[in-house]
């Protein structure tokens, strides 16, 4: 049985890792670092863990990790992945990265909006581990650049009906709405509960570091240039991305349209479920799973497409994609161990 | 000292309305009423008002009103304040009225977002009550429309940038966020506590009944067709509404064209208070106040303007902006009763 | 493999057994009732389930009942399971009743807090199901009273310490606060969120109806008559209930003597998990799981033995509770399909 | 006009002082001070304070707090009260401290819960600030310990009881649920957002350092010693305290009786209000308010009395209290600049 370690297990995407690798019925959860509570019992930093994983925090090891594990898990603030990922992929272990260190082909992007990059002959050969759109370069690869969670949002409704020219390209606006875990476990009082609770705002108003990232995506996809204009705001709640999408049309569009659009387009993917026109997507139906919920309407007084998406930020925006990544690169159908049914409330 | 009523007492923009009257210095308040509390003492039905006020409601009778108030506010569902309202000013009473009944000058447009209108010959005579831009045409006026709550949060920061021209009004974009008392107190599925908490989902996707009322105020301010998407969201909490526009610049302009334009623009209205570039407006700093913060980002890669609004919905929304309204009819200083000192949290 | 029905399928409860059939590996889900919603598809009240049930609510019709099902689970309002359950067993299903209706031995005490009982002649064959108390009765039932969610919070941490002798059995008082879906789907002003959030209250003290059924067993699990004071409260929050019970101590006792006693008393069970005394239970640690946590503190200074319990109201106060008593009776695993692992937030 | 000033005006109590004394008619804030952003103006800490105020917070500098006001009050962590108080009272300010540090008579008490004592000196000059208690003491203090905010929810119930000889003082507990402000703005995980949403939870099971102060009081009412069970709990919203308190009759009392106790003691009192027995106070009715909302049931089965009390902990639990003090000790009525009409939601 495949052998797993997570490295940086006690941040909220590392315990969203824990949560859904302890349920993987295909793989065995072997390590845990954290540099924070090394020595420390898993279940003493998560009490809900008790009885469910007797393991330790440890320090971040290459040797122990190696010993340990055959794929690993690095969910670490962006800049300490790519101190470590080289030398994990020179023992011939496969790196499931969450930051945004091996998202960007081109290092200068990130730079420009992260760090220097230490790592750069690794990036052209990571993938970017958007699972609905690159399944077939994720099953060869050894390294995965896991995308963040408002690009997830943004890129599954966004990029089958910019490929099919429905809509045009210079036109888009994406208002995305984030519940609180979506900022970690770090504490700062934009996250305390008083100042979140009872309060919505924006931040980063078209700023977030996360804009480059769709943009190269998009750019890829359809052969052009693509930017798009992105707000980001805070929702007092635990989990979930809502993401509304605005796009002007370039030709008149009918409901069927757009849904033979996203239906043949998503065809094979388990993961992707379609709202007709009369009914929304809500945070509330895809919390605790791997679901991408897509939405649309048209507005025909404006001419414009109006698209819909929400996931749960922890999962199909962090952790949750990362495991379907593992299960597409060892073989495993890519549903195993993300198939928990989802909550009524 | 004015006598003031309230017709529709017990509904949250109706308890609200109660709320700023009994902590108003400058008028009396006489008389509430109910259809379904009728006979009931107020405090019974709002327990935070007990040793507040003894009043008791009443049925909804128009003799009885008369008697009592000089002005009258009525925070009924639409339909039914235009079966009161003739009678009410033909009496020579004052009355602010809170639904959509007489917001409109065209009958049709109401009627096809509405009901049949019983009161057409009252609609030239109704004033929109943005005291904002119609203060003069308030201040002599005898039957108020006060803006709906997303209408208030979209016109106030897009009219003076429209007006300036910096803006092509052919690629308006609006996307507000409400707390969940933007939905009433009648009970429904949607504001059941354990459906909408830990849930974000946008409704009634461009297709709003308030989407036609801003529509018709932009049109007027700016003397061309002015139409926009709106998309309504509700958010996990009780009160505010946080409305983020985007809109395609006509030209370049920088901050402080922006700034300048707001300033001058609402250089009298002690409600406006305007955020800088690099702090965005907040639901939380709105609540229970009458102020309308506003803030904005220009997006240059994009070539757009993002504006911010924050507002209480149930106070700069509804029951502040009308109690605003009898202010200035009445010729007291406009905040007056309405400079209740925010909550830090 | 068991085919499986839940009638009143579109309440919380039955919505939350829903979800844990539709996970069990162990048996198979064959119907759905629902008297509110009989015609509609599962996925279009709950938009959750969609993809993952494929189910339409049915019509409550004992015959089609009884082709699809072996074990059939009624989670209805009480009075309604004593009307179709006689039938039920009559035809040889197992039934899993998660009302008020078979839970008491005596129809007395039920008639006097509930209604007239139809099925008297039934009680004496129903098992009370809690599992850590009553698994060999439970093992031979085939008709089930499940515990209400408050008394299983409340005996679970007290039945071991009172069967010690530890505690003066004329001192008990239990203080329960749970979150909002406790008081289920129906709509009322109690559970608009506006009025539940931010808010936090007790309601039927001293008079609740769960507090019979906690005499009931205490007593007979002591031999002698215990009563005790009950008082629940309402959290805003969607799931949980935590107890703090506080007793009068006869003699002296050590942390050790309470930890061994729990130990000693669960020590074959695999849903308590005991918290050491610096360490408290929290709801948040049981969301979504079948586990009650229990914690204390020995306060010396006033001679008292505190004791602390957590459970989800929907899982191990309900649904998951339902089912570890289907487990049981089918010889599973007890465990079987309810070790989802715990979110982290 | 009275000049008032705040030393550490920046965390919640500090921050609920401003709130109030910005809006109280009879005194005129002057100075504010804060450690951590001293040199800030106000508004840019809480930007809901825009417009409001022009105050900048300042060093905490014994001379300038001394030019610029004639009552002082502090809002600091216990211990650094003592270090600047004596220097205030030497120049004959009047000061009201919202810390632990005047509370106690006895500063072996203080010492043994807090830290040693730097003032002993003070402590029999202070008055302890529980103003419906102690008003006479208050009107000639220039010292008072303002009450914590436990204490105030637990004093106010059951004092009059006790002092009626009701209730026997060997059987008292209380149960008190605090709104996460409580724990003040510092960070911490468990005011963590994701943390303390969705969670219920107790914290300093019987070990609290309000557990003295309350026995402090309650013993000096009585005349006898009296000590009680105290279990604090952290409650997902942002304001209130509910305890409820659960006493062992001393003889068969009806509710006439206890009716009769709370408004004859509390006759002069117009921050009590009295719920009848069929309705309980809740957090949401007094929440920005001064008022202390009690109700009571008698459990006859057992021969218990259960009392309920309600309060805004920043308000009538520090702030709202520590001004009510102040309009005590300046001879002006005391509600002056606290009856701030209540939100209904």
């Amino acid at each position: 049985m495949t052998r797993v370690g997570v490295i940086g297990a006690t941040g909220y995407a590392g315990a969203e890792l824990v949560r859904l690798l302890c349920g993987h019925p295909g793989i065995e959860l072997t390590i845990l670092t954290s540099r924070q509570y090394a020595g420390v019992a898993y279940d003493a930093i998560y009490p809900a863990m008790k009885n469910v994983t007797r393991l330790v925090c440890e320090e971040m090891l290459v040797d122990r990790i190696c010993d340990k594990a055959d794929v690993v898990f690095t969910a670490l603030p962006h800049k300490l992945p790519m101190t470590i990922v080289p030398d994990l992929l020179h023992r011939g272990k496969r790196v499931i990265d969450l930051s945004a260190d091996f998202r960007f082909k081109d290092a200068v992007v990130y730079e420009s909006f992260y760090d220097s990059h230490k790592a750069k002959d690794l990036l052209e050969r990571s993938v970017y581990g958007l699972c609905e759109i690159y399944f077939e370069r994720i099953r060869n690869a050894d390294l995965i650049g896991v995308p963040g969670c408002y690009p997830t949002s943004v890129l599954l409704p966004l990029i089958p009906v910019l490929k099919s020219k429905f809509i045009d390209e210079d036109t888009l606006v994406a208002d995305s709405k984030s519940g609180v875990s979506g900022a970690g476990r770090s504490l700062s009082l934009a996250t305390h509960f008083c100042e979140a609770n009872e309060s919505f705002k924006p931040y980063k108003i078209a700023t977030h570091r996360h804009n480059p990232e769709m943009e190269m995506v998009l750019t890829r996809e359809t052969g052009a240039p693509v930017t798009l204009t992105f707000v980001p705001h805070l929702v007092p709640m635990n989990r979930g991305i809502l993401t509304t999408i605005y796009a002007g049309l370039r030709q008149k569009v009918t409901v069927d349209n757009v849904v033979d659009c996203f239906l043949s387009f998503y065809s094979e993917c388990p993961f992707i479920r379609l709202f007709n026109e009369n009914k929304s997507p809500d945070t509330l139906y895809v919390r605790g799973t791997n679901y991408c919920d897509l939405g649309f309407k048209i507005d025909e007084r404006n001419n414009r497409l109006i698209l819909i998406s929400a996931i749960d930020n922890l999962v199909k925006g962090a952790a949750g994609q990362a495991v379907q990544n593992m299960n597409i690169m060892l073989g495993l159908d890519e549903t195993t161990g993300l198939l928990g049914v989802p909550f009524p409330v």
